[in-house]
């Protein structure tokens, strides 16, 4: 770019509170962002003692970003950079199990994981339990029931919640993929089946969340102490 | 309506030679006919000898037909309406096993059975083994492993057939139905599901089309001789 | 109808066992279900001492068999009935907290709140707390986040979980309406909204799903002892 | 990538009992799949003795795999790679046909007729015969009419199913394809006129999924001898 | 209504000049207008000495209207109200032949026919002519070729247009209609179809646009004077 | 209903300092309220000296709420109701022009006169110009330029707001209705219309939303001394 | 690729009759086709003594075809060659007249010109004369009124043939194309608009499809002998 | 390419009295359109004395041209490239307050601020002020207040616009942003709940079109002079 080409912008605004107001920290989202962006942000939040989880991250971006920052520790399946070290002693008690229907929702499925570590959760990770094989799902039920949370992941006809569903008693939070082709629409078919489960009290987040279905895991994990009483 | 009020309408061709063709004969689509377009039909397949199923019938004018033709049968709940004798002593060998997740979804399977059996096919309802009750489902295991083809009827997410899929050898035939509400967008939701099926094989007709599946599983069992040899 | 009207049912397969699997009870879906077919379901739950209740159901159908038992409540906004003594016995610890944008969302947020008690939990409902005057949101703050779990109700353009969300730290279970017209597509517009929320963590049930959003919530209190240990 | 990068996965957990429960064994989906993945699939696969289908593989991945396994065979257009010696032997009785409307419909045909190779069953196919055209289509009907099943390929209008079904007497499978640009909607045209078709008892998959045509054609064959007796 | 209530409405706008400018006068929509709105817009125009042409009228509606103009016919399956005596006697030369693929779509086609005699036109009408029976498309084929434009009119997958297209060289105008149910979507199938029609040249109105069909023939069958001559 | 039939209902909060934030007090949106919400809030408002203005109300609700307040008047058309007296004597300086297309946009082209002569508004309003007679159009073209404000609202092709923001300088409103029928899909193809248009500048509220222009009308008016000043 | 890839595909069957039965030869569409297809094509073609015309041809390939053939034209713009002589010498009476909204619609009125002129029509073409400046609209008029038949070609909100449309009184065929971004979805929003203009008697071909528009006006100056007679 | 390869193209048609019409002149969209189309659109508009401003300009494309132009600015994050001196002259009165939800809607909040400045408007632009951080919002109130247009621009689940226009009395632009995956839909959702606001007199234009909104501003500056007068 020439020298009459210029790139204007506001500086950033981040939500130091929301650790307070949440029960977690901001996370950054690292699609769409300028790894300068990114640096910034790093830079303040670091400065601020807080780590910093980046998610939908590209491996290029990431690879930059570890160079200069040691402490960093990438996943190129889940997409998510780690930075800090703090994060690793945090500990939020209760499990996280998450279930995954198949080997290509493995990215989504990790992306779970990788954020719920992040805030201190204990978390189990079971693949390829999709309900095509129904064996395989039931073969997990003990360990779902062990669970205090479980996040069901699938693409195609986003099925499992509703199998898990009708088998455990803990709340199960549901995430489609984008895994399938034609009619799946990128994870339309999954996330309206999901949404439309004959199992009762499942709930639903965005096509691809697993960082989102962590998040509203952790909120879970965080309020075990009744506080509306009785 | 005034004198200066008339209906110009075109005489009907009916195709007689659909059942040399096809293998079952031609169908009356009940929905949008008026009663004396009905009737005229009806007399010229009974002149010819042919039977008369009508689908999709509302219940006035089924109620009408009925008073006229003794040798009728309405069922309300599927809305078929069934004229005529010859039909039940046809015969077509085989099982055609027809599994209903839930009880709304029951005039769906319902215009499935009565269309298989008037054209001479044996068939068994299941009904109340929607997947989240997945005990339900294998409990029926065993009679559906018996059967011929399963036709597997759901609304709401339509998981049925996927796991169904995964359980038996057979042809298996998914009718979604549009019971549900909000984002399962009368039928819509399941259809999706149901063509994104993990489970490999499945085929799928048009939302609500218990009649179409019934016709699917005729031309199955029809084509039992092998044709192409070897 | 004539005497050649008939219909051909098979009975019903209830889930006796769903409450000792997933912590509550079947409960039937008043929508699409002929009264015969309710009074059959109830006499067999009743008989096995299990209370029942009804949801989707309408007010002639609900006026009917509020006329045969005694020991049951109808609720017009909510379309629910309520039958037996025993839920008013029954008591989970914790609090929901029920955030309602709208007058017109009332319905909705009321089924969450009359299944919620059904199955023993405290409830408070707040109404006409949308974004549009978000000095009325925020007046309620106090009061949600004493809360265990928020269900927050909105049609139109979904916004109040999303403010909320990013206010309390507990669990937020967003419940998108039909209310709105046009381009509102029968709540599909607040469904989209509620699961973009910007606020991380929030979980989406399907449209004008109260139900499930207390069946959610009540998961979540019913697990408020951690099993996955630590 | 960094050493601090990294990626954790669980391993696969193959279906090996598919076989024996659906007639047909695991068969693996290519897309999404990271080469190292596949290898380790492909390899435990073999090593039980069964022969390796890798659908919607990339050109580039399926020139890696070649390199090391002699026995393997791929087909660029169709994108399936087969690998092992034992299913050249198999052979089921019965005769698939695969009608493709157009040249830019072949892939998804292939797909189709090399899967129900690969599972020993005997295809015939042929290609350019749209209802634009429709002496071509009527050029084949004594073809059509000798085979068990047909497979019918199309995208755009996706009128060749229903054009076919009014010909012939055996079960009939359409196949959306994605051919086409603007309404077309990447299949979704063609998807909905198959669903919708005017002939009874037409069977649709998902859109580009010759594979699970295959498959359904597949169960129909395996089920010639009549189980449910008489 | 009490006194204290009113309807402001500005008076009408008619454009008279229409016939000029298009070769056809303007027409009246019925739906959504009071009798006292047509009323009005019937004096106005057959006092300058137009006749009128009223479509999607109600029974009811047209009924009163009937009773007080003498002149005036009305046909309850085309929803098309003609008033006046002059229509009878204008004269377009050339043919337009209507094909219909259901007895369900004659509405529509009769919507055409009746359009298109008002403006002067000589058309044929054959009906129960669907693709799934493609003797009976095919046994008007000499019919179809005599004629200057073929309107073809299709509801559930709408294949009729794109076989008709490939067999004659004259304007084909597809109209689709809302006969179907399910993923019909009240026509947008058919409409789908016939936008991706595998035949060059074909055009397409609205779905159970009869009325435009007409139109658009009309354009056509007035346009016979080549004027950009050569 | 039987005295075991309830409903429990929260009391409504209105936001009385609306006008202060906004310029214009809380309008009542009638669909979904019952009769006596209306009156309940109706009284309160009244009490605090402000007048009501109830959109979206069916004739029989208004009729029985005109019958008990004499200062209230209702448009069948627009279905607004308006009572009190003082919004007779508010006057915004500067005009509103409202530009419908046909007849049948009429009803939401009033409503978003009413509403805006509600607030004090001067407006006039332009019937039956849309863009097939470009001469009607043309001809106000003066009147438009003379506004401070232009409501643009069509159905169907929704076309006259790019045609009229070509033309005039000043902000231009776009109201899509839900006027037409098939692929109109109740106004979703005007609403894309407008958000499509290639005037520029044009802005666009709701299907049927007259309301909601009015109220953007207001916001521009109400603005009209410059206060981020120079 | 290495030996053990291969590519099994069945020969062409081109429909050469096609000219005879519909007034144009079969084109070739090129989207999809690999160049060795399209040589194969060519050469059957060019045997035959038939001109080739391939649209949707991208650069490259269309670069190599034209090394070989000397007789060849590609244009880049309307993505079309054309190979052969005689087509330079045929000749339909008539005046095509394409008007294209903006600068971004030119390839798809392109297409369409080079489409008619292979056929032998002449044309002539107006770009940049969109409804946002109307005045540049009707300064096409006379042309336009002096056309045979005219194409209208617009993305974003497509109202231009609303426009013509009330202007002209020949045959008028809407284009809708994919420029725009956003709710455009691709030229969505223009295809609804024009399907659902509110100038009676246009008709509407695919998004982005001159080719087909000019087929359908290729039909139309075809049939200017009347044959229906009178 | 090779000789035998041209591009034929009619010459461009500017509309250069959109300035006296609509207050601004013809902005250039820069998407699919050649650098040389760019080039002699700019040489006609600066030989009239126009500064030009290109929307949506890729890099290279931009680059290319500011190599040639000394007295162009390109920016990056806008893409926006504007040619010229005089805009940076021309003032109008008021002030345009852009508020800006995420980081990532940056580029559409600039290309609105960058597209009113050409026009003389003075703006503000607050980026990170999402609802999901409240008090980063209603931090900004007082700004807000103090300017004569808002604009709102939000992706995800857009609530922005519609707290903003609870709070605020000047006319509020909501702008849609294509921020978001999965349900997002490209902005779909966004757009949606825009359209659907709560807030009352909200207006919206087309996803990621803050060129528009900037548009639509002017407008409402421009028309700062009652002309409707009193």
């Amino acid at each position: 770019m020439k020298k009459n080409s210029r790139t204007e912008e506001p500086s950033f605004e981040l939500d130091f509170e929301r650790r307070s107001r949440c029960g977690f920290p901001e996370f950054i989202y690292g699609e769409g962002k300028s790894l300068s962006q990114l640096e910034q942000i790093c830079d303040r939040m670091l400065a601020r003692g807080e780590d910093v989880l980046i998610s939908r991250l590209a491996p290029e971006t990431a690879s930059r970003i570890c160079e200069i920052r040691k402490d960093s520790e990438y996943d190129q399946t889940a997409r998510i950079l780690r930075i800090g070290r703090n994060w690793k002693k945090r500990k939020i008690p209760g499990l996280i199990y998450i279930a995954s229907a198949g080997t290509t929702d493995l990215p989504v499925a990790l992306e779970a994981k990788l954020t719920a570590e992040f805030c201190g959760c204990r978390t189990e990770l079971a693949s390829d339990i999709g309900v095509a094989g129904i064996h395989r799902t039931l073969s997990k039920l003990d360990c779902m029931r062990r669970a205090d949370v479980v996040i069901a992941v699938a693409g195609m006809e986003g099925a499992l919640p509703s199998v898990i569903g009708g088998l455990v008693a803990c709340p199960v939070i549901a995430v489609p993929t984008s895994v399938g082709y034609g009619s799946s629409m990128n994870g339309i078919a999954a996330l309206l089946a999901m949404l439309n489960s004959c199992a009762s009290g499942i709930c639903v987040v965005n096509i691809d969340n697993g960082f989102g279905a962590a998040c509203a895991a952790i909120r879970i994990l965080n309020s075990k102490k009744t506080k509306g009483g009785d």
